[in-house]
């Protein structure tokens, strides 16, 4: 942290559940902060043994042990999502902060529980979003409700990959991940989360339709990781979950949006882009090249903004490229300078509310899909009275 | 041409109808290609004085003396769209061949009866979608339908203005363009015509989202030309055409395409753009750097493909950048050679059959604006036994 | 020329003398203004038939005959550079026009006469520096001489191609083009000009360096034109040119250059570049995306300036790209308009006295490799006396 | 470290010298990498106090007692670079292994001497050319010594700032870096070193021209930090110093190189380039897109290639993008890896030879400054017997 000359976290002690690619982030995230970091589960004692050992970790015998540790007072939750509701539930009862990566859960109802539970067990959550860690992503926000667009009316969205292109890739997502959807439920809700976050409007009806390169995949006999290639022996696999979606949704406030979604994009490798529309000018981001702002005017000049220097979540000076790494850092970050108490004027991360309003758009999607047509997400208003997801806390 | 040692296009009498921004892009290109000109004609005695001083050209005094001179030979039509239908039937049956600006007709009927006309005629046709004229985009066929990127099975396109991004901007294609609509029918039309191009797929079923950013704009009490900006007084004007439209479309062959059109893009100028997936690879053109394909694949390795050095459309080196003006010279100087007779292995431009297909696009991206749901365009199918306008010819 | 309704230019009658590419350019832009070509002429009468046959064009049967036909007010000269001289000469005695190739001469004596002469002659004069033709390199002389930049002191630009990469490459050019040299006197000269143009700043010393990555190439036993392949038996050619060349550069005002320049550079195909430092800003120009200049300064932002829409050399829409061919059209209508009398705050296009410029920063090149170090471009000064070239007309 | 599996680094216990942004950015990496790091001293208990603060370590009294804590086993030299020889000679003799900023000293001679302690003492060194951590480097260093450019003949780079820009910018470094010269021992010492591990070429003549914007500029009457504004009142400061330097390199094997530095060039943050040219083909990379090499060649193709996915230096997925902090991460991590012992097949780091051949080549440019010629930088000769700087060590 270089030029970081804020209050340093609070100590915490955090515990860390799961052993893959993201699990290791974390990991890496927590150390370079400093925050010390007790130890690991994952599903089993021979793979927390692996991930122990690969993280330079404690191992724990098992997740009731770790979550009841009394050292540990921050959760992070790196499970497959559908174990995520179960661990998140213990860990709030037994009085932890939550930290949980995405999909929150692998329903609305889940996610719902999830949230109510967390505001009687009065801790903090947080799910991981990690694209709100990059300053030029809160920058983006601060440009689209500021006004300087005029006013939004239009928005589009693409999110694309090709790490699964070929029928012999394979991953437990493709299963499913939630709502028995997999592109919109793993990285649609990425996109999600980034429209509501920089707009501040939700997402009222929606209109979806998916497609499927490969109806059967070949599965490897032994396990995979994400964002690795298994080798070997393989079986057939017969996959009911989606590898491309488009969806119009239309907020509230009059946006129309389209979005665009797939996982067996060739040459596409995590190309998440928003671009928003306004009466007055437009702006676009790319997470491949994560510290620059598009803005785009009537003129005949572009203007190419640069991440903020003096934003909290630069670190370094400009020209020297902060990536992927850094995002998670500061949304980790964030989150423990949270738990000392309410950081005035502070860029915001997503909460478990903010994971629930991503698990009503997929399920809409996954709704919209079946049905062949439109559908409203205004189910989602009982729900939305009790839990007030547009509240979007820094 | 430097580097254009080919036979030199066969001697014809050319009329040009109309007198705007594009009339004079047809100008040019007919000077530059060495084709006598004849004269000019536009809707009144006035206009056409004022085209054939601007363009040098000898004014006609009125259509049918100009469409039946007989030293005419070939007849561009350039007039706004609603006039297309009679001009061109009339310049058919005085037995001219026609080279017809786009849109076709202002619906599907009015193409149909224009197909037959130029069938019943024996007469050449060809409808500008310009970006044919792209040594690029006759590449990017190449690719798509010669297998280079396996089965293709999705697409994604967009075409984005942004110069009626105020109110105060006004045109006569505000009003409609053709059946009722207006940025599909002007600018959508190009891309619809592009996807098929490239693919050699039809459209099946399509669903649109329109949407009009200012309902009420202000239109000058004087005429405005395309591209450019009238000035003084001004009246109200109840817009009832779209500035935006989304549009998921399903092609044959189970090719899922998503395209989004905008006339009120701030910062987009003339932003048309296609992307191909396949099985295997993908790629991408983009109108403004219109020598470039983008070929993205599974690998860490992207490839730029540069414009085609011994390609019939390119006459400059590579670096000598060419464009939108060579482009639609491209499109005429093939037309011309093809009255000749058959050219063989040629690039191909778009006849009134892929004008009509343009047509049936439109009309089904209004009807399921109107309807809020999915059209299916099988209704083109009684026309399209009549009208291959999947016979592509060059 | 679609949005272009200026007087049009005065009726003249062009000579092409030469038969090549770039031949093929200056008869293709004439036709294009609606110019009369009279007739082509080259080095002998089986050339001049064959040239005449490709550009559509009646056949001189020498250059005397063709110079001095009193229909012919224009001479284009695009013979090679070492009989510019005697052929300009020629035709300014006939008391015609010249729009001459570059380099003007084949050293600064040639130059210096051959701007003597003109003077006399009272004949105009243009010598054919193509890139001032681009809208983007007019406005981007207005930047840095209106002072956008703050005071200029810092320049850095280069000329790379690949044309010649392989040791199988030839082309007349290898021998020399000027002053003994090739790379310098071919591109060098255009990047020379451009400097000169933008900044209005004479160089006053300058250091080479040269290389030659291939001592002995294969000649073609037939005849090969630019920009193309020969074929078939070849015979060893000492090569004496260089085929790189480092230039540092000190011009007046305290601006200090460096210039980079080869003709095998791996993957160049017209990377012509020039960017300007001021004490305020920074602006970039790259012949390969001509109608853009990048913009720099010192806050987080970079803007892109896009071609000037109302520009006298644009005459399309933004996002309708113009390149190459349009450049040099916009450069030979300039000389034509200006044939018809002063032209109030115009573009400016180059002279002989710009030619002679070049020449000299050809030759200074040449003997500052020859002694291995600085060299005085002061040399000049004699001839600046006599030969202002500092005035740069318009 | 998300998907590294390899052996962790050999605990052992490091001590920070030095409190600034580059301390900082050492700091991080080595908590990131879960090496213990002991505590912090820099020139004045004050000073130390403030640094210790903001990096939340131990404070050391003073060098002495930092320097002998048996604890240490690897000293981390942060400190301006005039007081890096007294530091790491301290070091060597109390036998710790040094981490060295760059410049290693400020003339030939210091880094002479540190290079023999080193050899002396049996000690492992390294200089934090920080470059040499990014895969895409390693890379490009892989594809040009591996032949994949064919012969290398042809570089360019250049490095270019802008944080110098106005004489109210001030820093320490403004009075001197190392050998009288600030821009070419700050960063033309990164460039010089880049060029050589890419090539595995020595420089062997060079050329240079320096130039100063501002003679004068106005120094904060406190203290500033690198990249940081000072506020308040200032005094003026004559600068002896270059802000930008231009240099011809003649490297062994015929290579001619030309590089551009400037800490005063607008609109360039931290704009590192380098770009080599071979007979086959050339490649290119940039800082400021670090995982990226552009690669051309004579066909009418370029590639991009991005980062190898399974590179040791690569740790997180393509498109996920890694920067500055990973890049130092790297080099610090392969420097733990080596105290270890040898690693077979593994990426290369600076050590004191290479921080020699950089004081080398910033001596040479300022001889040849002073002298207005070419110099031979052959005066190496007698040092490069006794310390073999081309054996570079990975």
């Amino acid at each position: 942290m270089p030029n970081d000359d804020t209050t340093r976290p609070q100590p915490q002690g955090a515990l860390l559940v799961g052993g893959g690619f993201i699990a290791g982030a974390h990991a890496e995230a927590l150390r370079r902060l400093g925050i010390p970091l007790l130890g690991v589960v994952t599903s089993t004692p021979e793979h927390t043994e692996d991930a122990a050992r690969r993280f330079g970790l404690r191992p724990y015998p098992d997740s009731w042990t770790a979550l009841h540790d009394p050292a540990v007072t921050v959760v992070h939750d790196c499970a497959p999502s559908d174990v995520h509701m179960d661990i998140n539930l213990e860990a709030l009862k037994a009085g932890k902060h939550v930290f949980s990566e995405k999909p929150l859960g692998i329903s609305v109802d889940e996610c719902s529980r999830q949230v109510r539970a967390a505001r009687l067990a009065g801790c903090q959550t947080a799910v991981n979003f990690t694209y709100r860690g990059y300053a030029a992503v809160q920058t983006l926000r601060d440009i689209v409700q500021g006004g300087e667009l005029g006013e939004v009316r239009y928005m589009t969205g693409h999110y694309l990959q090709d790490w699964l292109l070929f029928d012999t890739d394979f991953n437990w997502r493709v299963g499913a991940v939630a709502a028995e959807t997999r592109t919109v439920s793993d990285i649609g809700s990425h996109l999600s989360d980034l429209a509501r976050f920089v707009t501040g409007r939700e997402p009222e009806r929606l209109l979806a339709r998916f497609s499927t390169l490969h109806p059967q995949r070949r599965r490897p006999l032994g396990a995979v990781q994400t964002f690795t290639a298994g080798n070997g022996e393989t079986e057939a696999f017969d996959v009911t979950t989606e590898d491309q979606a488009s969806l119009l949704v239309n907020y509230s406030g009059g946006i129309h949006a389209s979005f665009e979604l797939s996982q067996v994009a060739a040459g596409h490798k995590n190309d998440l882009q928003l671009e928003v529309f306004g009466t007055a000018g437009s702006v676009k981001w790319r997470q491949e090249r994560p510290e620059e702002l598009e803005l785009g005017s009537r003129t005949h000049e572009r203007t190419v903004r640069l991440k903020d220097p003096v934003h909290p979540f630069t670190h370094y000076p400009g020209g020297h490229p902060e990536g992927y790494p850094d995002a998670i850092t500061n949304v980790i970050r964030r989150f423990y300078e949270r738990l000392g108490g309410p950081v005035a004027g502070s860029p915001s991360i997503a909460t478990f509310e903010d994971g629930l309003a991503a698990a009503r758009f997929t399920e809409g999607a996954y709704q919209s899909q079946l049905r062949g047509e439109w559908v409203s997400l205004g189910g989602a208003a009982v729900q939305t009275r009790e839990v007030p997801a547009t509240e979007v806390t820094g």
